[in-house]
């Protein structure tokens, strides 16, 4: 898309014939892509951005690279989302190359295999899968009944998702309006997950607003776990049911988050931490290999030991 | 259905050919409505009810009004159980009128259309998505993949409901027998929903006991959240990851709920007030605008404040 | 399968022509069966195992009874889940006796009704509802849209299993190996459902790794709980919504938990014991009729009184 049609859009004045391919973090912009600075912290990243253009409000202005156009409104995170609706494909397509299935592999009836999508060998895709467009599964992997995988996301090898899930479905992102208006931001990222992983029943995985949640290879999901968008799971990560991870958290390989434990999003958690359930991870934990409880979080024989004094009071 | 008719399932006398449609709340009953008194803290309402019969324990048959006829039994509850049962629709219709879908909505395969039911223009019905008998949808609104919409619930306009979610599922409530045994009290109330609501994967909103479930317009549910039957969520209200809300909740308009948090059931919680993640509401806010956190829930400041007394018990 | 076919597979000298119809535990194992001894706290029962043979290190070989053969390996756990694959059946059945269905059932469309199945008299088995292979439903019972139910799982009469809801997919079960990969135990027990039971939308009830997940008769569960594998819920318990229960806990009968609490797994609680909302099991309770809150659990009228003591750290 054209960056002028964009700034009609949005009431910009801009004449650039640059072709747009999407939207981007500051940082991760490369120069086919539209970016924003909303929050001051990352004004470090707005000096350095390879984007084509970024929405910028006038103060920072000057902050602006020379190689990207600087586009000025008051609300570049609120004009962002007006932006992304430009980028969301139809919810519904209607046309498309079929679906690729590989040898050895078995559809049941009542599944819904989407346009341009490839599912590999011996696969098994269970009655009520809903298997989105665009989508590729790779080899010996089951997809139990009534699993949903939204478009774009990639799926590995032998893995097994469980009855119920969701993969795929749109982050939690929107902006508001002055009046109390929330404006989606379209969650044009995916997921990406790899090989042997197996996920439980009724879990949720929300696709990344841009690039991708990441699933990588040998993780365990139990039952009913919450993957918020932009998320990282490393290898051979573990989380036990009902665990819920706010947006972009980052877990390293090997985190163990025990039962209805969770994080506050855009944290990052080191390598071997094991979060003992019902744990509430507000911060990032750089130490890998250690062992945490509680909420607020604390190392986990500090915290038994709290909850020994805690009682104390009752005497 | 008829009084008298009611009256000969429950085994108490009683002639009046009065036409009764249904079951509500003492204050909210209709002069063609059967009601009941369960717990003294609603004789107050009893007094001043307007239904057209009342389920009563003799101890207060004498405050039953002249123009409500009154139906003496032991254990009012469980009775008003086994009469639910009466006004219990069929599970699945086997007639009706088909389901109209206006112009330019999308309904892929394998949905289910109930009877008596409407889809209006350019909405997408996604694969898998079941919507029941006599249910509304408005304008632009989409039903992704495994959605299952339950008979009489209305959907406005604008909205959007991720993959997985279940509206309309029967309330918890039944009443006990002496021996032990639950009667079901039938759900017979739907869920509103209202317009630009975005609604997350693996949801559950329940359907009222009596009258509806209401969630307001602007709406925002993130996944795997629960609401309880006859909550009430008023316009703006944001409700993030594995938020709970117990029956009767009222939320006014714009309250924002963190990861993880709950309320008990049977209360109101006063416009913009925000909730930490995991706090847990166990009584009504009635002043708006204050951020409240913990279990037992307190001011948020205050929260904090004591975690860090809490934590210097260790030294 | 032949003993000596299974020990070929996992690279133990083995000669016996035994046929072993299963894996078990040490302690439920029939002379038919096969289990094994990882942890020593089991030693016991390795003493009395009835088992046709055990999976065990050579440190206590000595210790196998004269009627159970022997099976030393460097890691019995890990080996057990290298075997456990060979007990499992094809995900995808593709013959087969048809699914009998009983008089007065209504099935909707787009059901999928596995072999060698039978549902009972005047059930409901509704559109997207997903019934395995050699499943059976009693009478009278309702599956409500989108339900998916594993092979082998038995449900009772009387029953409403609401939308979204998963029985029987796989408990979160599987070894370490010492370049960190996670062997699966394949989950080859199931769920027994009894009669009079409910369960809410988007629950999640894991069949058993051996044997069966037990619900029994009057059970009532809420939406979106979770139950591990192997956990054991009395006649009559109340689980209220979100809470979650881990692999092997036992409820006995009349066990009500509040919202979003929470057992550990491996312990049992007594008759008609209430556990508060959040309320966190870690042992077994073994007084009935007492009332929890808390986490850690305590007595709840202490949890309340030690409450109030907290708040006074803010003095």
């Amino acid at each position: 898309m054209k960056l002028s049609a964009i700034c009609e859009h949005i009431n910009i004045s801009c004449e650039s014939e640059l072709e747009i391919s999407g939207l981007n973090t500051l940082i991760d912009s490369n120069e086919n892509e539209l970016t924003f600075l909303q929050n001051k912290k990352y004004l470090k990243d707005l000096e350095n951005t390879k984007a084509a253009a970024v929405l910028v409000h006038k103060d920072f202005e000057n902050l602006v690279p020379k190689n990207t156009i600087a586009l000025v409104c008051e609300e570049p995170y609120l004009t962002l989302a007006h932006i992304s609706k430009l980028f969301a494909p139809e919810v519904i397509e209607t046309h498309g190359e079929d679906c690729v299935v590989g040898i050895g592999s078995k559809v049941m009836p009542n599944v819904y295999l989407g346009y341009n999508s490839t599912i590999g060998k011996n696969c098994n895709i269970m009655a009520g899968a809903y298997i989105g467009d665009n989508v590729t599964i790779g080899d010996n992997t089951t997809i139990y009944p009534n699993v949903t995988i939204y478009r774009d996301c990639n799926i590995g090898s032998d893995c097994i998702i469980h009855a119920g899930t969701v993969i795929g479905s749109d982050g939690f992102g929107f902006a508001n309006t002055k009046d109390g208006k929330y404006i989606k931001i379209y969650q044009n990222g995916n997921v990406e997950i790899g090989n042997d992983v197996e996920i439980g029943a009724n879990c949720t995985i929300d696709r990344a607003v841009f690039k991708s949640t990441i699933i990588k290879d040998g993780v365990r999901l139990d039952n009913l776990v919450h993957i918020g968008h932009n998320c990282i799971l490393g290898n051979g990560c573990i989380l036990t049911g009902q665990v819920g991870l706010s947006g972009s958290t980052k877990l390293n390989e090997y985190v163990i988050m025990g039962g209805q434990s969770a994080t506050a999003g855009h944290l990052e958690i080191a390598p071997f931490t094991t979060i003992a359930a019902r744990g509430g991870v507000t911060k990032s934990i750089t130490e890998p290999k250690k062992s945490w409880a509680g909420f607020p979080l604390m190392d986990h024989r500090e915290w038994l030991k709290l909850q020994g004094r805690i009682a104390k009071l009752l005497k």
